[in-house]
This record gives structure tokens, sequence and C-alpha cells, in this order.
């Protein structure tokens, strides 16, 4: 039985802050600090060169790796740490391309976060074989899943709205017509249960710095189907990746498996971090997560369709059909989230009318979830948020 | 006057170590642990998603890139920090080709450290367009620079030996030839003076984490003169190299000048210890750094030809043309340079007999030269190496 009161005291938070941006950055492990500290001084200050096999770090990407695909139901010795989730779309994609030399489709939604598609068609553009990249809305992509279709490359859980895909289902009709499903966990893993090797999922790719707390800049992850790993010849054939890194070799030979998904040296101090986060994890059911959030979330709807009705629902009214984030629409919905943040209540904004908000039952309770609605309540019925000082956009992340 | 006494007592090097492995991984600044735990605490731990903007993070990249650049001669404004050295050689090559659209032909030398080879290799590879990677000994480079040539890729300073190539005389017969030259400047950056922009060099990349001792993982930079900078797409296309980022755009469009380069999120704990080691820079005169460099180098050549004369230098004789390690050559390098580290003079070894030994002024002074040569000179004479314990290779980094 998963306690949240207690994973609650795992992370330090503003005292008096309600935050509901852990689907964008999480929150600071306790031990996370200490962990990093002891990286740069016992290990780095300590070991200089030696950290790389005294302390480990040339295994944490898979070691790592292997903690993190627990989390998404990947096999082990399928997952591996490192670089951005931008350049895992890159690999993940140029991998599932080379599976499919024969097809020249790559089937995306408009629901789909903005990198994954920048970092296709540039992928597309630099191959320059004629592959096209095709979008359609995202409750029809599965009507547009034909033999024509190379890889489908889509994220889950909608990061404007959570609306979620069906990754088991989509990922099945892809295969009865021979294509490849890659998923984008990256509103995913911490927030739902994932089963990537059930759903037969052939790639997953994301990040661990939303709903995993690892930190600012963490390190993606990318995950490979053991079936297709060694088929594979990485276009980001990086030393770290060759099968001898330290034989110094002029040619490139893949390493083992899911080692070739590795590029350049893997970023220590963040990995450190990744690694006191994950720590977390190792006690927590993803399913005792996911009815918990289910029932935070409706909670959240309930009081906030209740208190602020010029608020419109943008995300599913099922739990099963969102991820672990709840939106809502409003045409000054910029300005009400600034008001918002300046009473110590954490979203975001998305544009073009998009509040977001993160709820992450780790560290979020009912308490909270009524603190955060009342205080939007008050906002929306002062009308506080019309304030010039709130409407003037400055970048948000 | 750069006191090279005084940055000396600003890293954290062990008790009786004499560490000549700079060149590899540089010692822990004593202001990185603070700046990191700060960044941690003061930063993630209390301003959370409002890090981005309060804190500066996104910004790190472009304003430790100016801080960086300064260090090898680039214009303000023309480099950015992120990711590995790896993808930083793919963007690159990847920029020239496009700024020499006709030619198909990159040169490199069989002295380029591997990974640069691998990841040119693999862009050839992935965009099929016929180009090919032309790799001959580093002192045929010039005579094989020809009319067909698009791009040199070389490493200024070689791994193994330290031989320098002649970068500015190399940069101009490139371009007499209409031809792009790519500086890889891994083991020039903080070891020698360079000035980018005097040489006329195109795009210049390297590691943070060597002399400019950034930590394990540290990421990598890249520079690109400001008049290639709006002419090229990235092939790593990235949310954060679009012109609005939190604009979500469907389509990519390339951010102004370097901010193009920049591909996903910064990696926000190893930004921070760069920073600091930084700092350390702002005090340092290159030209005073490359004396004393060259006087503790022909120090070290000195002692250990006259204590060891079983070793052979491998690195040029001449201070103007090498970097700032010394390598010498033994069949039996391996287990020397085990021994030589079980007595704790720290350097290591390279594929296939290269002892090689890190010349770091900010922290090795001629006392610590005299203490290596001796302690390898015993080893030398023992016959110590020989012992079994000392031939059983590990993976060495």
């Amino acid at each position: 039985m998963t306690d949240f009161t207690r994973t609650k005291t795992l992370f330090d938070i503003p005292e008096g802050m309600i935050y509901l941006d852990g689907n964008s950055l999480g929150p600071l492990p306790k031990t996370a600090a200490a962990r990093v500290a002891q990286t740069l001084q016992d290990e780095w200050g300590a070991q200089l060169i030696g950290g790389w096999t005294a302390a480990g770090w040339m295994e944490q990407p898979t070691r790592l790796g292997d903690r993190m695909g627990r989390l998404i139901g990947a096999e082990p010795g399928t997952t591996t740490i490192g670089d951005t989730l931008s350049i895992k779309v890159f690999q993940a994609l140029s991998a599932a391309l080379q599976l499919r030399p024969d097809r020249r489709e790559i089937l995306s939604c408009t629901g789909n976060f903005p990198t994954d598609l920048y970092m296709a068609q540039s992928l597309i553009d630099a191959m320059g074989k004629g592959h096209s990249l095709k979008i359609v809305p995202p409750e029809e992509i599965a009507g547009h899943i034909t033999d024509a279709t190379a890889a489908l490359l889509l994220t889950e859980v909608d990061y404007r709205t959570s609306r979620r895909h069906d990754m088991a289902a989509l990922t099945r009709k892809a295969h009865a017509h021979g294509a490849l499903a890659i998923w984008d966990l990256a509103h995913s893993a911490g927030a739902i249960p994932v089963d990537m090797t059930g759903t037969g999922a052939d790639i997953c790719i994301g990040c661990t710095y939303k709903y995993l707390n690892a930190g600012p800049g963490a390190p993606a992850f990318i995950s490979v189907a053991r079936r297709h790993l060694d088929k594979v010849e990485p276009i980001l054939a990086g030393w770290l990746g060759h099968a001898a890194p330290f034989a110094f070799e002029p040619d490139y030979r893949p390493g083992p498996g899911i080692e070739r998904f590795r590029v350049g040296t893997p970023p220590v101090l963040q990995m450190a971090a990744l690694d006191a986060a994950l720590d977390i994890w190792d006690d927590i059911d993803l399913g005792a997560l996911q009815t918990r959030s289910a029932a935070l979330c409706d909670l959240f709807i309930t009081e906030v369709e209740t208190r602020c009705p010029d608020l419109t629902l943008a995300s599913p009214r099922s739990a099963t059909e969102r991820g672990s984030h709840i939106s809502f629409r409003h045409r000054d919905g910029y300005a009400i989230m600034q008001a918002l943040i300046a009473d110590k209540v954490i979203g975001d904004f998305r544009e073009p009318d998009i509040l977001r908000f993160g709820i992450t039952p780790l560290f979020i309770d009912e308490e909270d979830i009524k603190i955060a609605a009342e205080r939007l309540e008050s906002i929306m019925k002062s009308g506080l948020y019309q304030q010039d000082d709130y409407k003037i956009r400055k970048a948000v992340t």
C-alpha cells in the first residue's frame, strides 16, 4: 500500500505554495541535494577521473535505464538514459525508419508536442528520401494507419489537454498494418501506469524532469523493444555507443543492445539527481498512484467547475481517457494564471487559452486541491486578474 | 599577471595526489559544490518552475556561451552551450555541408578523436547523398585540400600525442579552395590560446569537462562564425532552437543566430558547475597560461627523459607544435600507468602504448612535475609495473 502522506514529506516545497506544475518540472526530492553533493565532493572531488569506474559513472545510463524502464513496463536491458528528449525523438524515428525501409510515411497528430514534429521533419529533410510527416487530429489517427505507414510518432498524453491516446489499440493497429509505434511518454512516465511490453510498443522515449522529479534539464530515456535492438544502426553514432569505446577504433561498431543508443559522455551530476529521484519511485505502486490521481483530478474538476463557471474543462472528463494533469480554457487564461501564481498556486499557461494544472499524488492531496480551487475562485470573482500587471506576457515555460 | 600559486588553491585535489589528468577530467573547483547546491536548493527547490525565468536557466546556454566564447576568441553571440560534443559534431558538419551544397568531400585525419569520425560517418550515411569522409595522416591534410573539399573536420590537438594542427594555416588553405573549416577544440579550450575569429575558423566545437574543469558530463559548446549563422537550417531542430519556443507552433522556425543551435532543455545542474568553473577563467591571461604550460611541459619532458630512458616521447618537442599534455610511449604503457596511479600520480593510458600526462598550470607546478617524474622513475627502475596486478586491463577512461 503506497502511503501518499509519507511521499509528500519527501519533497522540498516552499511553505504555503501549492505546486500544481509537477507535470512541467517536478519539485526537489529532499535526498537529491545530498546525493548531488556527494557526487561532487566524494566522487568528482575525491576520485577525479577514477570516478568513471570507481563511482560507476560509466554504467549510469544503463543502470538508471533499468530503474526507469520498470516504471514504463520496459524489459530490463532495453532502456538507456541520456541527452534530451528531442535527441531521443531523432534516434527513435531514425531507428523505426531503418526497420521499415520500404515505407515513407510517418504518422503523427496535432496533439503531439512540437519538438517531436520539428525533430521528425528535420530528420526527414536531412535524409532527403521522400519521407513525409502526416499530421492529423488525434482522434483520426487510427483511421490513417495504412500499409504505407512506416511508424506512428505519438505522445501518449497531450501536453495541453491531457487527452490520452489508446496506446495498446493504436500499437495493435499499427502492427496489423506492418507499421511501428513510437510513443513519447513525457507526460505519462510517473503519471499513469505504462506497459511498454504488454502493449507491444516498439520504441518509447520520454523525459525525467516532469513527474519523475529528476530536476531541471534532467536527461531523457529511450527504450527499444528487444526484438529490434540489434537490427538498428544508430544515427547518432557517438563513441559511448561503440562496442569498445576505449579501443578508439577508427570505425564505428555499434555496442550490444541498448548500449548503441548512448551517444556522448553522460551528464553525471544530473544522473545523480535522477538516481535520488528514482529512489522514491521504488516504493510506489503505479496502480495505487493512478487511482489516487484519478480521484484528485476528479475532485479538482468538480471544485473548479462548481466555483468557477467561466472556466471550460479542456481535459477529458473520464479518468481513463486522460493523464495526470487537468486543463481549463479561458480567453484571459494567461492573466488568470499569473494572478494565481502570485497567490502561490502554481500551474502554467499554454497557448492559446489553456490553464494547466498537474495533479501529482506524490505531493498533492485533497486539501491542496481545495485550497487551489478556492484561490482560483477568488481570483475569478474579484476580477483581480484583469490588472495590467498580469496581462503582460512574459516567456513562460 | 596571472598568479598560478593562487589558482592552485581554487581546486579540491586529494592530499598527496598529483593529478596529471586534467586533460581528461578537470578537478573540482572549490566553488562548484556551493554553486550547484545553491541551484538545487535556492533555485530548483525554492523557485521550482519559476527558475526558468527567475534564476535565468533559460538563458544559461547563451550567457555561458559568451563566457566560453571569450576563451576561444569567438565573437559575442556566436556560442551556445548544450548537449555533448558528439552531438555538436553532428550539428557542425551538417551546417557546413549545407553551406557547401555542391561539394561531397569531408576531410579529416587519423589523429582525430574517433567520435568525430563516427558522427561524421553516421551523418553521411543518414543523408545518403554520396558524401565521403576522407581520412589522411595529420601531416598530409594540407596536401589533400582541394576545390572538391566541402569541409575540414579536425581536432586541433591530438588526444593521444598532443600534436597540434596549424589552425590558421589550414583554415586559410581551406578558404582558398572554397572549403570550410570545423575545429574541434576539446584539447585546446583552456589549454592553449585559440583565436577563432582571427584564424577565420567557420565552426568551433568542444567540451568543457577537460581543461575548463566543469565536471563529469559537462555540456559541450558550439561557436558558428557570424557570417554563417543565419544561413543554416539546424539538423537537430529542437524546440529550444525555435524562434518562439513557447508559441508551440506546428512548424519549426529557426531562432535568431546561434539560438538555432540549441536543441532541448539545458542541463541546469551541469550548467551551474560550468558557471562556477568559468569564474576561475575570468582572471586567467591565456598568453601567460601558454607560457607556463610550455615551461612545465618542457620540464616534464626533460625530467622523464633523464630519469626514464626506456620511455619514448610521443609528443612534439617544440611547444608551438603541441597542446598542453605530454605523451610517452612504452610497450608496457598500460601496466606502468596503473603502477603510477597506485602511487598517486594520475595520468592515463591510450591504446596502443601511450602514457598521457595533462600539464595544467592552474593547479600543477614545478614541484608536482618533479615528484611525478621521480615516482615514474622509481616504477621503471624497480620493474614494479611488471606485477600481474597492473597488467590486467580494465576499462579506462
